[in-house]
């Protein structure tokens, strides 16, 4: 059993107001170290087994046209143990 | 400039309906690689100059207290180039 991530985050010239809400929170709590934050999304996708490069090229097709939206969004695949 | 890369995903215990649907989706697509699927976030926070200790214990009380919910969430604090 392995387990596929793939990490979606907006580009870096797309307004991103998560973010923006999240790195306006910080100094309201008293957090001071935030020049910038971006909120993203992750995906853990279990597969059976060691997954084949075949398997790889699909979860890359997935990430390309169901994860992510690659207009405005980036992607990347991790293979974890 | 240190990104730091802050996970957060639902507990195994806490139902995922993101996840789901994503899982029942990929096989509609012709995807048949997915055993279960689970979708979280991801933050990416700047910080200047290499995070020193306080920073990095003032992050992981961020993202304990804002970024997640540790009643249904887990977190995972990394630190990246």
């Amino acid at each position: 059993m392995a387990t596929i991530v793939v990490e979606v985050m907006l580009k870096p010239e797309i307004l991103d107001p998560q973010g923006q809400a999240v790195a306006s929170a910080l100094p309201r709590l008293g957090f001071n170290f935030a020049q910038a934050v971006r909120q993203g999304k992750r995906f853990e996708i279990e597969v059976a087994g060691v997954p084949t490069p075949e398997q790889l090229a699909d979860i890359e097709r997935a990430a390309e046209t169901l994860l992510s939206n690659p207009v405005i969004e980036t992607y990347v695949v991790k293979v974890e143990a």
